[in-house]
């Protein structure tokens, strides 16, 4: 429940930074989908900590194990069980924390809220966490593009203060992975590039956006009322360590426009289909897709693991100076994209289900 | 589920805009709470329509009847079901409306999930649903304020480009009530109101931004995975009709800055409370509260419901030219702000059920 | 929650025997089931009080009364609510029992538990609630019974002692109708019409068992862990009240079996279908249909309240003589079989929707 | 959620019989709560294969491997994951099983289910599945423990036609763990030991019943309409593997009696404490506990796996006879006892979480 996402494709994440290891359970999965422990294998590569300079460099195989629900190459139906083994763990880096709360980490709340806290690697707090998200994406990928047209992209849309237009669409999806830190504009990238490294020689951190944008989900998918698709994206994406916001379409700029100027006129293309002529609404009326791409942006705080001095307070609440050691990333964006289309592909597995259930009776003209 | 919010405080809307009425049924209420029916009247009255000539002409009174769960002014235990009949209803208004697709509206994508839709009034996509909201968040507030200290408060912090500082909090609470709007600057709000009241001459809509305030909430609230407290209330405010962004905290902004200036420092107060010295985290740390102020902004797009002549397609797909009738908002923010607080406060009630059981078993410095 | 039953065709039941009125909201209910008012009203009127002199005399007309989700004939994919008004309230031939505890009611349990409790027809306790489940039943009936060639059927089986031989199966299912008691073997019927009268005579009450019978679920309803078939239809008859217990197929009898004699023996009948030539398994396999009849009988504990003096506690705990006055069943099982079915259809309906959804991904040979 | 149990405190199992080990994650441990390995080891020695001629010869140490939640002999609040590696698994008994269907069992279902079983061990149907249920108990017991004064204990009340007495209740609990079968009466524990014996013998199986006893919850306990104790008890136990059928209390005999004889008189005990007489309810009034010892009583059909000769079909459905190879228990109702108690600690440690919240805001006489 509180370590579960999803109520019909459901995925449980388990484990903690500097335990044993990493691991997720995924139900709902349908059986004979074809798996390989490589696609897994790969898609963690993308989150996987040390793959660049502009990451920590924790160094981390991250090979995945499983351990339930598959058998030669196909799943059982039965729940599918992912296993990645901690590796390397340095909890002596983390030894001055535990008597003191780092500035804006969780530190602090955990400890009110459990009365313990597992220090090092920020125990369940930590980015590895996501190790378990990335794994159901797959699946969730695997199963929704057997039936749909469906994908989804991620990209940085912005570092600190350099950005990306706003209603930007990459001129090619592969210009994405191009990129170290996954920003499709070249000259954008290096700019960011630049900024991440300059904050990581003054062991600060820096924070930005993540675009995400869904293209092929059918008209109809979403619930009215209280699982409106851009509810539960904002839910799934919340739920991002660091992400402090969410707009889809026009968003926080389109408050400021008339309705005039933000509605979205309609059109019959010229293969009969009801298309919209603009795409404020980000795909999405009255909480249900209308056939446009799904578009949206996300906002990550800058990394609080800074590795320059700090004040900030003991347990006993006394003033400190601090100074953190560990491995830490710089800027979380670039690996950061897998977990945003990660979730997303969660979030449209779950409401995939209910799309072909509350078909009407006798359907219209859909 | 489709119609249900919350998971321990759970209520359930139902009714059409233009059918019979509108009812909620709040599960979870504890018994023994005192509730008046003129709380409920006093509520409804901030949210109701023709309140002022910034928002729809529609004339309802809103006259909420209990039909369980309560007696002689003390909740049973038993379901709270109230029922608020609609009166003003001039379906007639909406008969144009039955063979095209209004622009932004949830028209198309409920034909095309449906095969039907109850064009009067919106059915279900109308506002008149958040009645059972603003119903289920009084008894939200009532329960909680039995007990903790907390208050949630909500203004209207720009209409169109018309915007208070991002950084703004009220001088004093019952500015915002001031207000026509609801925004409590009074400069701004004459700015604003002139802005409203010139696009609803024009036949147009304004969109704008609401900021929620939300104090006394004890550290700890909130679950570090997927019930972190950001993504409950960003689940439960994204599902409010013309919604379409969310940011806690610093959030967008933020998301532009360096963590050696976003990070917020601890500090002891003289009272010996372990408090922050800025609030760029907006209250939230690892998805739990943390003792400082919870605060959020909300965007809203325009009423997509104009009154000028707009191009869309017929239910055929033939290219038309509408112009809608009926009594619409020129702008919703006025009347979201009650909404606001209301989804807040279920968002509240139903962490306080957590928030009192995971606790530890031996209780450390908390 | 509390007062909810189902996870994707889910109903909320709410109102008290002796207040205004009880209602349910019917959710997930799909767009475009034809529904006539009727139709409820006919099923009503099979768990209505005052049928028979074998029920209790209180009259209640039942009208439903359809507040959303409804118009001309037609559900709109929206929550349907259904309202049926209380009018034979005598809350007076309570006032006694406000000062005591009725043995075995839930007045003692209800006091400690809510610490208030509305005396009057036993408030939510009531058989009354059952209203909602009965109107639930026959939305998920005809949903169901649009698509596969299910069929359900209750009867009385036992009365006290009296009793249908254990692997009973009616000859017609028009015969239970035909009973007053619902009890399709005439002989067996009056016997029982007699021990209920008697009882009745001495203001005493009887208990008794009814049996269920589903036809034409398809193989491979059910989930085989947490969801099995079982597990959800003992869930659901056991939150009828009375009910104290629950067996499937052989049951208690097979307890007692060997597996050599209870194995239930796989064969191809001459249409090619796999099918078993004894049914002790009640229909199910590893929490999974068959293709079997689903076999059950529920055991209902006799009325509590009775007419005759018995000893019990004042709420200060001291002891008191009481009589009860009221109108009360003799023998719920009449009235209680279209409560049966009405949960076993909405059983069924839940199970339709992930019946539908774990289908594998390469269809074998089903 | 398909192989998840409980909403508050929830499990999910994973794993097949044949494939790496079993394991679970228990999610919504309390942060502190004290847990050894060997408490686990302990629990899973008594439901162990192999523990005695009575059961499946199929041998596994099951050495439980704690992979998160747990530090140093204290939970952390986070997901506990316990994982037991499968070691004595020997496909090869299961080879010739592939090409058809074993009688009353769950091959047909799950093959027609899924399109695909892994017929070595049952996979998911195999009863090894129950050792996480097992560990989750473990874990809920501790917790409930450390609160109330809360015990279960279950015992093997028939085996076939071999019965302890409908009202029996142990003399000394330490009886049932003396018997090799879990019969606390040393006489009766006999004969039900040659009769298992004897049907081991002929390669055939036994079924019988477990009678379930919990003292000490407190009054106030489960929900009055959907989540009645006896309804989440009857879910609980119903899902346990050849359970086909649980009566509360008087259960199916009680159905037989009158009113007058079943009613539970009411008393104040020397205590001051409000009783009951006799306990006809098994503990529950309303769907409520009422103080007294909660009784109910489980039916388990016998194995279906036997070794001798049977009839039944291929996969292409053509008529075979098989016999049996691998480990089968010829009686699982000695090793079912600890799997019963557990699920019993699940739904209490679930129910605890309401029984806290639903008290009423002023309490009255509890």
């Amino acid at each position: 429940m509180f370590n579960s996402f999803g109520q019909y494709f459901r995925f449980t994440t388990f484990g903690e930074s500097h335990g044993p290891g990493i691991g997720v359970v995924v139900d709902g999965v349908p059986a004979g989908l074809p798996l390989e422990v490589e696609e897994l294998t790969t898609a963690l590569l993308r989150r996987r900590p040390g793959q660049s300079i502009y990451t920590t460099s924790r160094k981390e195989e991250d090979s995945p194990e499983i351990l339930s629900g598959w058998k030669n190459g196909i799943t059982l139906g039965s729940p599918l069980t992912v296993w990645v083994k901690n590796k390397d763990v340095r909890s002596s880096d983390y030894d001055a924390l535990e008597k003191l709360y780092r500035p804006s980490h969780a530190d602090y709340t955990y400890q009110q809220k459990y009365g313990i806290r597992d220090a090092a690697g920020g125990g369940r707090a930590s980015a590895r966490e996501t190790i378990g998200r990335v794994v159901a994406g797959v699946v969730a990928q695997k199963w929704i593009q057997q039936e749909y047209p469906v994908n989804v992209w991620g990209w940085v849309s912005s570092v600190g203060e350099i950005s990306l237009p706003e209603d930007y669409i990459p001129k090619q999806w592969s210009d994405i992975e191009s990129s170290p830190i996954r920003c499709p504009e070249a000259e954008i990238s290096r700019k960011m590039e630049e900024l991440i490294l300059s904050a990581k020689e003054k062991g600060d951190t820096v924070g930005g956006c993540i675009s995400g944008y869904i293209e092929g989900v059918p008209v109809g998918w979403g619930e009215p009322m209280y699982m409106k698709i851009q509810a539960l994206l904002g839910y799934a994406l919340l739920s991002i360590p660091a992400v402090k916001g969410i707009e889809f379409g026009s968003g926080f700029s389109g408050s400021q426009m008339k309705g005039s100027q933000h509605n979205d006129i309609f059109y019959t293309d010229d293969k009969g289909k009801i298309r919209t002529q603009t795409n404020h609404s980000g795909g999405i009326q009255g909480g249900i897709t209308n056939g446009e791409p799904i578009v949206f942006r996300i906002a990550f705080k800058p990394v609080s693991t800074i590795l320059s001095a700090q004040e900030t307070v003991s347990l006993e609440g006394e003033k400190v100076e601090m100074k953190a050691k560990g491995r830490h990333d710089p800027c979380v964006l670039p690996r950061a994209v897998p977990i945003v289309e990660a979730m997303t592909w969660c979030v449209l597995a779950d409401l995939r289900v209910l799309a072909s259930q509350r078909f009407l009776v006798e359907k219209g003209n859909s």
